[in-house]
């Protein structure tokens, strides 16, 4: 509980980000694609493997240079990937001192941090984005849902070896919360939009929960509790916004199909 | 020399599908790329990695089916792309069975082999599909021009540590060929664009050799001599088109640049 109250101080300061939008947010953004990075080839540094820290540095560069100079080309962005790709390749030459697993990981750091984290610029700068809010109504709904649902209800574990202390009827609460928060959310400020709001409330939640479980189980291939020390004894800007990383992506695509 | 006969025999029912185009060309790339996964995964398991095979094949079938119901939609191509990382981080899910390598191998396939091949196609329906051949022409032009100006003219080694018999000189020879082949395609065959036909294959053939090292560097890393037994004693699919793999995503964003 101690986290979560700690986490929503740390989130206050990002709504203003979120309320202003624009550069602001992209700035946001950045920052956390590059701390995310920071700290996720560090967890990789813990099992020996090395991943390229300027590649996906770069990569978070060119990214955003792509989207300031050309923001609606979705080519550039398949460019993007193709030179992501490339580039950790590439760094597999030096065959000597490089394993392939330093490749590998370079990627998915690239892909998983720098990709998921730019859907929520996507999002914001979309024809309908107020719907950014709901990013973060998902995440953190979910998550505070879930945890007082499973602490009145839970008895079935969701998913004991990853996430002991998860129930699947604090995974339901977390979910219908979701729809409830964000459906409001649209009935009342998106032109009243109650249910494609609660479907993207839905698709969001789900998301939440799939990103909060991925992140345990890197963590715990790693063989480490959390990414980072951001926040003293309460892990870094990874474990914070492991979440938000799979919301995004969710609620951007989700809105594609529902909206347009 | 014998391996480049064998391999010219192995491309001539390629270029019979390759002038057909549109299904007939789709199927081939299909089928690479779906040969390809299995190689590649194959090379990962001999050292010690399990990429999900199921999740490689699965991108593979939702990323055609994603061209046929919707060919001009980049969106769900990026749709795709975010799903592909997310299946991967699920597949670790089952943390005492599998290991974070599991993960990355599994995405790196997806991004290297079904993403790369997939431009063969996406070229293959542009407006200015005759270009195709300029993937193969820059690929194979590069390659047999490099050998024989290597063999008459080689005295400086490229990158010995990487693949001992490459040399600077035929690089160079394999590159300046290239470019009058794809310039000297364009002036007769397209309209008379010999320049842009020219940059193509200038940057087709730098793609070309850093597909061959990129493939070299990953076997060489896996402690496997060939990707495959396809053809007995010559190698695989991927050994054969490891240069196809790289021309073709750098020609396709060459002709955005240099034709739209």
């Amino acid at each position: 509980m101690k986290t979560r109250i700690i986490s929503a101080c740390v989130m206050l300061p990002l709504l203003i980000l979120v309320y202003l939008g624009g550069y602001w947010l992209m700035g946001a953004a950045i920052l956390v694609a590059a701390m995310g990075i920071h700290e996720l080839y560090h967890g990789f540094e813990a099992t020996g493997v090395k991943p390229c820290k300027p590649i996906g540095f770069a990569s978070i560069a060119g990214l955003y240079a792509i989207h300031i100079l050309a923001p609606e080309n979705q080519t550039l962005l398949l460019f993007w990937m193709a030179v992501c790709v490339m580039a950790c390749l590439l760094y597999g030459f030096n065959v000597e001192e490089r394993k392939i697993e330093d490749m590998t990981s370079t990627l998915l750091g690239i892909m998983y941090v720098v990709f998921f984290s730019y859907h929520i610029v996507l999002i914001d700068q979309s024809v309908h984005r107020i719907l950014i809010w709901l990013v973060f109504l998902a995440a953190f709904g979910t998550d505070v849902m879930a945890y007082f649902t499973g602490m009145a209800l839970g008895k079935h574990k969701l998913c004991p070896k990853l996430s002991p202390k998860k129930s699947i009827e604090g995974a339901v609460g977390g979910t219908i919360s979701s729809m409830v928060f964000c459906g409001l959310f649209g009935y009342f400020l998106v032109d009243g939009m109650l249910w494609q709001c609660a479907v993207i409330g839905l698709s969001g939640s789900i998301a939440a929960q799939l990103g909060d479980l991925s992140a345990s189980a890197i963590k715990r291939q790693m063989g480490i509790k959390d990414y980072g020390n951001l926040i003293p004894g309460h892990g870094g800007i990874l474990d914070r916004f492991d979440s938000v990383l799979f919301t995004a992506p969710f609620i951007y695509y989700t809105m594609q199909f529902v909206l347009y």
